[in-house]
């Protein structure tokens, strides 16, 4: 039963088969947001502030932390968001970066043991961030794709994944902490992408026995109702057995359909978290409560 | 590749391992609505109607016919409502009933290949309505209890369901004209519900290769907001194999499950389905349509 442990000074979350699918948050990201990247670079993290708290209240139990701005100082930035972060909640982090320096300045500064984002199957991305993932006793996010870029062919994407397992292993990383991207296509241009995803997540945790994540919003990139389809396919992604995603905790779609499957897994005993969010007596979640009550009777 | 040929006189409906999940619909059952069985017995069948074309227009592939009323004459109502249904509309029929003499009168006037709902693994009922499933060349549903009850033992219901396939064999009807009702618990009572349906379901499929069916609702009994956890079990049951489901079409949340399941299975095409129910453009679904995408802009 493989077991991920990503900790903060006063939390521990474990990804892994027999635990709550784990959702991280991915909010602290410049990356098309122009307003928030503005703030960052002046050093006003305000906005940043707020969207861990957000993030951490809607249910995030871990954050990803992103500082990729252009033309800015991003290892220093990125520091100083995991240290203005980590003063806030105890929410674990995900230090996020493709700039090596970036995740060395994080990993430096991170109390705890953190999730690195990411390390690819690119021999020079495994040579510079696998021994710092060493250093540090980090777990590290691996994405299944190399040199020749991002495979259609799900038995590649398999194949580098296994990879970056075994070299993580040379380098004294455990698998349990590698935690697989499989890369999840958007359906809309790949109508196999769905199933292919199933596949690819099934086999890494029956065969390579590791943990996964996804970005899992790409899913229905270009479709109409985003959020209802992200509902199903998330669902259907835990019930192959994928145990994390860095996504959006503030969506109500996302977040029931993670819930959801939490209950079908049989990982929310008694149903209690589902009947503390959805109950409509007062201090469930009113709204949606009663949205749905009212549906129920149609 | 198991294919489940359902048929009307105008239609054919494939319950199949490669085909879109087939939603049977449920409305037409007088069982807890005291008036229509009131005008069902008085031979007013004009909600009946209105409950057919609902549920066709709202995308039901199939319609499940039940009259069972107390005091009432079950064969003759059941053959007048099948006769009735079958001129309004070409969806293939699953008749449904406990009294094997209003099975009999049903598939006495059916036109097509139908669905007889249901036989169990109990001796009695197996040497009754095997036999007129034969003589009919109709398909059947399967439910996985016996003698001893419904056992919360998923290799016991497992065992019931080869037992009927195998008895189903010996009187000359094929396993694909089995379809399977793994008897999903309520996971409010049963904490390990769904894994345990999630889990036969993947061994009626993989071990038995037999369709599948449920009484989808039945998961989220007691429970609040049942029809979004429906959603991800539902979304989950048809990712472990689940083929088709007797259900209510009039929810929404039931159908996007459905909806998104197919796109994730690969199973619509280029979405088409999926994009013409809720793209924003007229002649979509555009109350569904615009109320997701006020959301999509929070």
């Amino acid at each position: 039963m493989t077991k991920t442990v990503i900790s903060s000074p006063g939390k521990e979350v474990v990804i892994g088969f027999d635990s709550p699918f784990v959702i991280i948050g991915e909010r602290i990201n410049p990356s098309g947001r122009k307003l928030l990247a503005a703030e960052m670079k002046a050093g006003d993290y305000s906005r940043v502030e707020a969207e861990a708290l957000a993030q951490v209240a809607a249910g995030a139990q871990m954050l990803d932390i992103n500082a990729g701005i252009p033309l800015a100082d991003e290892p220093r930035i990125l520091a100083e968001v995991i240290q203005l972060v980590q003063s806030l909640t105890d929410a674990p982090l995900s230090i996020d970066s493709s700039i090596v320096a970036a995740l060395a300045a994080g990993l430096a500064v991170y109390q705890g043991k953190a999730l690195v984002n990411s390390v690819t199957g690119e021999e020079e991305r495994l040579q510079s961030v696998l021994p710092l993932v060493k250093k540090h006793g980090a777990a590290v996010v691996a994405i299944s794709n190399d040199e020749t870029g991002i495979s259609e062919d799900p038995d590649v994407r398999f194949a580098v994944a296994k990879k970056i397992v075994e070299r993580a292993a040379d380098y004294g990383i455990p698998r349990h902490d590698v935690v697989v991207d499989p890369l999840v296509m958007p359906v809309g241009a790949i109508n196999q992408a769905g199933r292919q995803a199933l596949s690819i997540i099934r086999r890494l945790r029956e065969e390579l026995q590791v943990n996964t994540t996804c970005g899992a919003s790409n899913f229905s990139f270009g479709l109409p109702n985003r959020h209802a389809l992200n509902w199903s396919f998330l669902a259907m992604a835990i019930g192959a057995g994928m145990t994390s995603a860095i996504t959006n905790p503030l969506h109500s779609e996302e977040m029931s359909a993670v819930m959801g499957a939490n209950v079908v897994m049989g990982h929310d005993p008694n149903c209690a978290h589902w009947i503390a969010k959805f109950r409509e007596a007062a201090g469930g979640d009113g709204t949606t409560g009663r949205r749905r009550g009212r549906r129920r009777q149609r």
